[in-house]
């Protein structure tokens, strides 16, 4: 008998046939001789629909109260899918954040789990229950009611995975599986098989938006088995575990792009002792996330740099550069909106020299020029131009031998929380 | 500097522009000040919403899970409240049932309130807070949501009050107090400015649907003192307390009447033990709420009794009639529909007799037979043909010297939350 976690998206239960159909799901599997921990994220559009009715009231409600709103979106979705699953004859409870046991830091919005108490969760399975927990939430020591993020309900299922031990972690959503890119830009994208954990966290963090980064972390980190699967078809999925099985000849696993990217340059500045920390420190305090940082040697003194922001934040980034010039003097700034990053990702990387040169080769033989490189030990990302995308990532695709087996492509966009 | 409750019905918030109304009523009582405790129901047709969407997926879900998601209901409406006084450059916060420290029996759908722990409401209210607690909620000591079933939020703003020794409770509702009648059927149906816990118990009992009784007896219990007033104007409202200053001549504080009214006769049973104990009882089994009880006298061995039930549970009080005649031997049963019962309420009558009298004669003038009569200590209840109902309300109104003051009736229909 395993004990297993089943996670569902919102637009999986967004319909009262979705919700039926999962609850029939969810009945088999017990009914396979498991015992099932269930989360689930709030019903399609009401958390968006919360959101406004509070804008009309307050256009900057404290963060505290609209945890308060926004929890009940959940709550909504386990009590439903609970009573779905009596419907069909089966017992099931349905449990918020607070009453799985779920402990937070007392940060509001974006808290992370401190600590579960597993207790209900072990006397509700033993009395044969299917136990429904509230995605996304959970609550203080002091009994305030807390939200976890983005992706936090792909990090509740993984953080109650952990708690009770489970043999595996489901996550379900709109696609079968991790894909080798997106099946939407290159047609013979491949599902993966298997996936460790580092290189669907690479692949998560540049863009594939299947599986919240802050889940994967908190899987690897707690060696909790996550398998990536539709919830519309019975195909098999991704797993993402420690030490995924090296496909013969794979030193690439996936490729992954980012469209939405700007670069910034800060030419002229002083080589002087914590300019940079001045530089990025202000950028942080303004909430501007900054990618690749790239800085070019030093002449006379001066320095150049370059980093890179999501496009949205490109304004704010030079306005707050041009705020600081009395500190940190500099003879000029300039943006560049409309780049792609591309990247690929493969822990067999490591022990194959010259796979970042197959990357350069394959883009600039489509006369595209790399603008900035940035490398870590399982992946190297390129910024370019927007255009021609699909040639390089087709291109790419193709050069490190990834397609090899065609696989039908079903779904759409991901809900991601 | 008076600590006080108030509570407002889902109707007070059911559109943005009234949840500002209501915030600013909150604010002003505050900068009066006060310290504030709010109590509020879920907002308009939320609740109707809610079950809606369960039906789909279950016609008949458990009661556990019902109250997950019907207490989703007031977690948006204090959540929203507290975010709008924000707006209004105001400190609030908002408390589910269970932060509130409202402790409830293991009962769903209809929990009795058995326990206030108010540390939280008192740190909250120390802090300069307004605190919005949602109404018609609590949890077990399981640490399970639970609801107080119909009138739950006039109980808890009674509880609260009483947990905190709040100086007053104050009920906010569509209409500006307790009227000596409906003032939709008499025009000058008076506002009264005082009420005993008694006679508003026999009057909230009776279908004068401002106030629910299990709030009323609450307050009586506990000694609360109860304003009841209108969300929409300044006016004083009815206060309700221990001992209501008596108005010069008046014994007969308010008429009121209920009118979907069935009587069930049961004609020659047998007179042994048991029989009304087994009549009743098995009424009580089925759901069935019985009101009025007369039984004639007994004629060699048998008796005729007769009964009142809401004429919606007519044909099935006689289906369980008929259904344990084999135990219960009896020559017939008959059943009339469309009957009204009026009443007339006040705690002067036990001092003054002759008051029945003056009620029977006032019917018996307009032509109207009076097919059962029922009284306590401080009413009389006459069942009579549903026409002319409103000549008899008006004419027991002159009677018993309620005219003496025209007042404007302002509002619509009750919320019943």
């Amino acid at each position: 008998m395993s004990l297993i976690v089943m996670k569902f998206g919102g637009s999986s239960v967004g319909t009262p046939e979705r919700m039926q159909r999962v609850a029939k799901r969810i009945v088999d599997s017990q009914l396979a001789g498991n015992r099932v921990i269930v989360v689930v994220s709030a019903m399609g559009d009401t958390t968006d629909d919360l959101i406004d009715q509070s804008k009309l009231l307050n256009p900057n409600p404290p963060a505290r109260e609209m945890d308060m709103l926004l929890t009940t979106g959940e709550q909504i979705s386990v009590a439903l899918l609970s009573m779905t699953i009596h419907q069909l004859g089966h017992q099931a409870v349905s449990l918020t954040g607070w009453q799985a046991g779920i402990r937070t830091e007392a940060v509001h919005s974006k808290a992370k789990i401190t600590d579960i108490r597993p207790d209900r969760l072990f006397k509700e399975l033993d009395a044969g229950n299917v136990v429904i927990v509230a995605g996304f939430q959970g609550m203080t020591e002091d009994g305030d009611i807390t939200t976890l993020g983005r992706g936090g309900s792909d990090t509740t299922a993984v953080a109650l995975a952990a708690a009770v031990k489970a043999d595996v972690c489901e996550i379900y959503t709109d696609v079968d599986g991790v894909y080798s890119t997106d099946p939407r830009v290159v047609k013979v994208a491949r599902k993966l098989n298997e996936i460790s954990y580092d290189e669907m966290l690479e692949l998560a963090h540049l863009g594939a938006a299947v599986l919240h980064p802050r889940a994967v972390e908190y899987a690897k980190h707690n060696n909790v088995k996550l398998v990536v699967r539709s919830s519309f078809t019975q195909n098999e999925g991704t797993s993402v575990k420690e030490e995924a099985v090296m496909e013969q000849g794979v030193v690439v696993r996936g490729i992954a792009f980012d469209k939405n990217v700007a670069r910034i340059s800060i030419l002229g500045v002083e080589d002087e002792p914590g300019v940079l920390a001045n530089v990025f420190g202000s950028l942080a305090n303004s909430g501007i996330d900054v990618d690749v940082i790239v800085q070019s040697g030093v002449k006379s003194g001066k320095a150049d740099f370059s980093f890179t922001v999501s496009g949205d934040d490109e304004a704010r980034a030079v306005d707050v550069i041009n705020g600081i010039r009395a500190e940190v003097p500099f003879s000029e700034v300039t943006s560049e909106a409309g780049l792609v990053k591309v990247s690929i990702v493969g822990a067999g990387m490591v022990s194959n020299p010259g796979v970042a040169a197959t990357m350069f080769k394959a883009i600039s033989s489509l006369g595209v020029s790399i603008k900035m490189v940035s490398t870590s030990e399982i992946k190297v990302s390129c910024i370019i131009a927007a255009e021609p995308l699909q040639e390089v990532v087709r291109s790419l695709h193709t050069a490190y031998g990834l397609d090899t087996a065609e696989q039908v492509f079903v779904g759409g966009p991901q809900d991601r929380r």
